[in-house]
């Protein structure tokens, strides 16, 4: 942190000077080989005040006490404040967090918090590949690699790893799932010494690395003829390299395996059940307590398009849930959200009611990949949120399973090496939502975007009421241009990026919405594809009945008429009418929205949202235009209200 | 010619050894300087039959005579044969003429034959990059460049130039008319005199070369500020450019230029007219006979869907018939042979029945692009011969233009370096018969297919029927399973290849055919956009009114709804689902009837064919359900015969 750069800058993210606060007289005191704290504290007030007044009559404490592993207090004294941790990452969260509520503003008196996460792991994946390139990266490339070589900037490493832990992150997956000959070979030489010298500016921040790995790595790294998780090579191979792994970097927290999924190899080409494949390499990290994250992205992305009984969202389930209770204690299933794929709206996924035997980690994606690629505003707290309330099993909301089965919460990231790390301003505040919430799931979504305002602009009450009005209803007003009520996928294939309604309509990848002259949707209740009975009973029953169906999800579950009508007596084609008019004109008002800031934010903020506030509004004219004209053609009947429809 | 390779192989082309030919005793006389050609006769003849048996008893006579230019003839003699030409050119053409007839198994003594070309340019058209890909190639990579440099074996370039001047190819372009910055500099040194080394290896064949130059070249070759055809500077660049390349390649044919189309640069960005810009490339290439090929394929390839006004056949009509008349006497226009861009089913371009002061080329594409991609069998010749006696005035057929309006044949070539050529053995059909149509345009179809059959395989008279057979249905039933009566563009966007019904519908590229739940097609007649107007006034009517609009054309032409009465009195709809029903049922016949050839043709061929038709049959089977459930799911129309249509 630079003294002398005391301005907004969008490289700080949301650690952000405050010209407005009045520095406090103090000196920091720290106990025994505490100086890395120390001095992150001392780090941060500078870039919050400009300068430390050192005064003997107030006392910063930083102190570990007998506090849980993660575990931090924040408590004013007589004359003085005492930040206590559990343990030197629990002290630094707490330093942080300190930071943060000084930078909303707060008087240093009124800052009381106990706090400790409720999961173990908190962790980011980044879709990196060596050669730079980030799949579905919005914010740039790789700010670890470059060219199929570890290549970044140590200053910008240290200020990521501070950026993460500020927010409570304590892994980071470095390299994309979809592992590459090239990135395979991270767990061995000459790459392997490379990653652990990255482990090493990533470890005075609480922050242990993991490694997506090939599973044909004893191919491809080890040049045997098999990668049978049964062979007794195979499992030599996982055993010796892995041993080299934690030889370099012995805080390695393990390895994230995409397998059998969108042609990468795995168990099944072997015969073998997914859970062969996890405990075999599992067993190989186990000795020096690494873990195996093993995603649950299994389905048959070959489908053919006139097969209407395979149902892909059926898929994680069926080959998941039958092997509950088989996983090693160190394999974590990494299941997402939803049953599709990080949909703008999809159900929770059924493996979360359903797995009791397994532990967990749920998967986000902060990557905006569907949901506005960084270009259209999309506050995910408001997802997210909406997700965790989700009842999952009789009375209990999907958070309730954190620190239960779900032991990990994981993301995506949305960062590049974009000066602004994630291309939008905005989107900062996706990725301190995701750290917040995985930290804390009980956080609401207008909690943690006004937390994230305050952190990060100095502006007025009217600054503060447009972004949070912004980011409140981004959500709701991309939907409304988009896909229809839980009907998903009817973006640019490959881009996925802007409409096309029948894109994916013949396509391999198993996400039909089979629109007809009179109808649209499949229908997934214990009547059609049976979708549905992967639920308990009562959520079944709720989804099955299209009258107590969430509305918001009416086309997930079931196919509908266009004539049918909606709770408030709009027929269905009306509605999706409405809407599509409706979300474009909030998309200008987004931007007029935003316009009203300029010199109330930061010029190089206002000028990093205008330009695509911009853009998405000629999105969401495209969206509506071709959505409406799709289903006009489709059905010949006319805007009730008159609007234009091109033919 | 490999003496001792007396077998079979694709490699060869059409020039195959046949070794049921009787070999006849002779002795071949040429006269002075004519030794290349002698020794093409003689490679020729030992090709055919393994050997020469030396006889002074026949004597085959080649002779130069005072016939044409590119006229030959061939006579049988009392004892002995002459073939003669008007240049050492129009012999050499007599030679091949000759050996084809002997392929095909015609006795010497009944080879009778007096022929001149009907057009002075014959040209095949590459779209090789200099980094080795072929645009739009589906026969391997390049066999001219590799790498960015010129990288081939001598030996295949002089069997690729006796393949081309054996049908009386005399004019290669190299490059690819999108020329990107290496390319460009192919008209500069260091590039030019490797070019100049391949100009010689095609000299003696009486090929010459031409080169696709950028139209910035004055800014990209030439370190200008400007491109613009009025400027001084960029008129003295062109002189003196081109004066090097004069100066290295003395029987340069000339430039081919790509401009103001789909993202090149062209006069229009100058405020200029193309003729300014075809004018001042052309005057630098004047002195030395050099001539410019100017494409008019320009319309504007960002069009906005929801634009309705905007008609892009109608594009190069009001581009170009304006400027009829302004054109300097060495530019030749190349015009594609339909409005739009090589589909399935067009009308003739407007352009050739309304530029009387301007000298054309007609433009083919033998690469088939929208036409099977050489996987699916499409024997152009059958095309060809359609669009050839097409009437474009009162009573004239296209094919009378030869000679007249238009100087110039050129295709887009079907090569690239796999080893036979074409990818699919049947496509080498295509390259043939551009060759000997573009020569004589009064040749049929039939003619052309039986020739090939004849020249390239020995086999039985069920072997040629069969071949005959598919060769002439093939592009009836590539149409039928595809894009429906002229709609064009129901392929998918960027490959070309398989369906995608609305795959262009939103698109920029100005292809839309706006089907909706009653009609389908754009009113393109004088009431609608006007495209009609373009034509003379009887064709005009003719096109105008449905019922005398040819119905192959008609959703060119018209916009129909779907209960409309076709002249067998079927509906629209039902010729629709009938055709891509039969269409699929047509190609899985294509396939049986080739499976009956094993053992009548080589087995490569049999393979290279089999494996393609077998391909072949999935597509047409996805065409055929993608495009029925299409139109079921719009209409909710039931096929009358009941069939399977997918919803």
């Amino acid at each position: 942190m630079d003294h002398a750069r005391r301005i907004y800058s969008e490289y700080n993210a949301w650690l952000q000077p405050k010209s407005s606060l009045e520095p406090k007289a103090l000196r920091i005191r720290a106990g025994f080989d505490l100086d890395f704290i120390h001095q992150e504290c001392r780090l941060g007030l500078i870039r919050l005040w400009g300068e430390i007044q050192e005064c003997d009559e107030y006392t910063l404490q930083l102190k570990m006490n007998d506090l849980e592993h993660e575990e931090f207090s924040l408590t004013p004294l007589e004359n003085g404040f005492e930040i206590a941790g559990g343990s030197k990452n629990a002290l630094l969260y707490g330093v942080y967090r300190f930071l943060n509520r000084l930078a909303t503003g707060e008087s240093m008196e009124k800052i009381h918090e106990h706090s400790a996460p409720k999961v173990d792991y908190r962790i980011i994946n980044h879709w990196d590949n060596m050669d730079g390139h980030i799949e579905r990266g919005y914010a740039g490339n790789s700010f670890f690699f470059h060219n199929n070589k570890f290549d970044y900037d140590q200053e910008r490493i240290k200020n990521y790893a501070r950026m993460m832990a500020s927010i409570g992150i304590n892994g980071i997956c470095i390299n994309n799932v979809n592992v590459n000959k090239v990135s395979a070979g991270l767990i061995a030489e000459p790459l392997l010494s490379d990653m652990a010298e990255l482990a090493g500016l990533f470890r005075p921040f609480g922050i242990r690395l993991l490694v997506s790995v090939h599973f044909d790595a004893p191919m491809i790294v080890g040049g045997l003829t098999t990668s049978d998780p049964l062979d007794a090579g195979v499992k030599e191979f996982w055993k010796v390299q892995s041993a080299v792994v934690y030889d370099k970097i012995p805080d390695f927290l393990g390895y994230l395996v995409k397998a059998d999924s969108e042609f990468r190899g795995g168990p099944e080409a072997f015969g073998r059940t997914q859970a062969d494949g996890a405990n075999t390499i599992a067993a190989a990290v186990a000795p020096f307590g690494g873990l195996v994250f093993w995603r649950c992205f299994v389905y048959n992305c070959q489908q053919d398009w006139r097969d209407a009984q395979t149902d892909r969202p059926m898929a994680a389930y069926k080959h998941f849930q039958p092997l509950d209770g088989t996983f090693d204690q160190n394999v974590i299933l990494q299941i997402k959200n939803g049953p599709v794929d990080f949909q703008t709206r999809e159900p929770v996924s059924p493996l979360f009611s359903n797995l009791k035997n397994t532990r967990e980690a749920i998967e986000f994606q902060i990557a905006q990949e569907y949901t506005g690629q960084q270009i259209d505003l999309f506050s995910l707290a408001v997802q997210w949120e909406e997700i965790l309330t989700t009842e999952v099993n009789k009375g209990k909301q999907l958070k309730s399973l954190f620190g239960q089965e779900i032991v990990a919460v994981t993301a995506v990231t949305n960062t590049g090496n974009n000066m602004n790390w994630t291309g939008n301003t905005l989107a900062q505040c996706n990725l301190y939502a995701f750290g917040r919430m995985a930290w804390n799931p009980e956080l609401t979504a207008k909690e943690l975007i006004c937390e994230w305002i305050r952190i990060t602009f100095e502006t007025d009450e009217h600054g503060r009421q447009t972004i949070e009005e912004m980011l409140l209803t981004s959500r709701g007003i991309y939907e409304s241009y988009t896909a229809p009520l839980g009907i998903g996928f009817m973006v640019n294939p490959s881009s996925h990026y802007g409409p096309n309604v029948d894109g994916y309509e013949f396509s391999n990848w198993g996400t039909y919405h089979r629109a007809s002259s009179d109808a649209i949707g499949v229908d997934r209740t214990s009547k059609g594809t049976g979708f549905t009975l992967q639920y308990p009973e009562s959520l079944q029953r709720m989804y099955d009945h299209i009258e107590s169906c969430p509305e918001e999800l009416l086309l997930f579950f079931h196919r509908v008429r266009y004539d049918y009508k909606m709770k408030d007596g709009r027929t269905l084609l009306q509605y999706i009418y409405d809407s599509h008019f409706e979300g474009a004109q909030q998309a200008e008002a987004l931007l007029q929205s935003w316009e009203t800031l300029e010199n109330r934010v930061p010029q190089e903020a206002f000028n990093s949202v205008k330009a695509r506030l911009q853009l998405q509004l000629l999105n969401a004219r495209e969206w509506r235009d071709q959505v409406n004209t799709y289903f006009y053609r489709k059905t010949g009947i006319d805007d009730e209200k008159g609007r234009k429809i091109y033919m």
